[in-house]
């Protein structure tokens, strides 16, 4: 296994996963550490064409979850826990924030133990993070009772093509020894001058008619105007959903 | 790689982490997949023994913290980028919902791939979820400023044994082909079966002095009025750090 060159796959071949590919994946998943052995996610399997087609959409018509032959949509979920306890004769409410943030991490566990797991058998997997821009559709589409929500989505499949690797920070940016160090704005910049630097991310700019790589993710992709909006739709579907913030 | 067969694993020996394996955990911590390639996370890397020794308590005093090598705080951080934004010239907030959920998306994909490398390496991790019972404590120990949060730590050692395999529910308990299936509460107690008939847990509703396992989970170790306690503390935690949900 080589961590250093894993990359993200957005296209794939027709071939199919395997049923056995298919179950090493999920038990990857349900290997992984959770909080005290609660298990508090599910995992909706995603491979009939129909579905597909019906998922598209609700992650903006990005090609990979129609093409990919298999989609994972990882939930936050406290609803079977709470069947058992009821079913225990048990009355509970796991209707908060910390329920959520509980489940959230248990699933994103699961989520990137699957991810590893394919990666391993040769798979390429992309995670989609639009599956938190339209949660009430993908709720409504899977079906998704009370205690349950969807917080992240893995598509997999072999791979078209190897595409290039992507950059990151310097390990200095994202690692603190012993304490967080506080940096200066040209500190900052200076973590970030080799990605700045990249032809690619220069065209990247160029393309979306900027000036700086920061200002097409401020103003572009993940404007915080966008992020103010989406936090509130959010918070009434994990109401809607059962979890009171 | 056997996903069937790993484990947590608490109890160290004395042997140090070598840099260079310490220097793969953390890159592939940095390979994760994340939002947009933002890396909006950062790790907090304890080795020193008298930061041990100040963490383990915040950590309910579990031997692991002062016992491992290396404690790794992996932390939702949008600070880093709103300053490279800010540098760039760019006013910006990400002070809410969205970037708290995609911050804690991005640590915990990295703080699973940390963990995978770990044990690929034949180091034995263990995940302490008690990272969100005493935020305030940590935040203040690792001088975490606003917009930074931890969500996780991992600690790293070499194993001093192999704990038993824990058990999980079965596949059928988490994965649901196409859309969530509704189950009855005698399908619920089905799934939970082998789990409760495990001498292990039967021992541990003895210990506990209770009469079923949910009980144990839902009166002892997991409460929903510990819950609603905690979310309200943490919430708070995170409007002081940044975030305003």
């Amino acid at each position: 296994m080589n961590y250093r060159n894993r990359r993200t796959v957005r296209a794939y071949t027709d071939q199919a996963v395997s049923e056995s590919a298919l179950e090493t994946i999920l038990e990857a998943a349900a290997r992984a550490s959770n909080t005290g052995n609660m298990q508090t996610y599910s995992i909706i399997l995603t491979t009939s064409a129909e579905r597909k087609a019906q998922l598209g959409p609700l992650h903006f018509g990005q090609p990979m979850v129609e093409q990919a032959p298999v989609v994972l949509t990882f939930c936050a979920d406290f609803r079977r826990f709470t069947q058992w306890c009821e079913a225990s004769g048990e009355e509970v409410a796991y209707d908060n924030f910390m329920s959520l943030y509980t489940a959230t991490i248990d699933a994103m566990l699961a989520a990137q133990n699957a991810a590893v797991a394919a990666e391993d058998l040769g798979l390429g997997i992309c995670f989609l993070g639009t599956t938190l821009y339209n949660m009430p559709g993908i709720i409504e589409l899977l079906r998704l009772p009370k205690g349950v929500v969807p917080v992240t989505t893995v598509t997999i499949g072999h791979p078209k093509s190897l595409p290039e690797l992507t950059e990151r920070l310097p390990l200095s940016a994202i690692v603190h020894r012993e304490e967080y160090k506080e940096r200066s704005p040209e500190e900052v910049r200076a973590l970030y001058a080799e990605t700045e630097a990249l032809e690619r991310n220069q065209q990247f700019v160029r393309d979306n008619g900027k000036e700086t790589l920061a200002q097409v993710f401020c103003q572009v992709r993940y404007s915080p105007e966008s992020y103010a909006t989406l936090s509130k739709a959010i918070i009434e579907t994990l109401r809607t959903q059962g979890f009171a913030l």
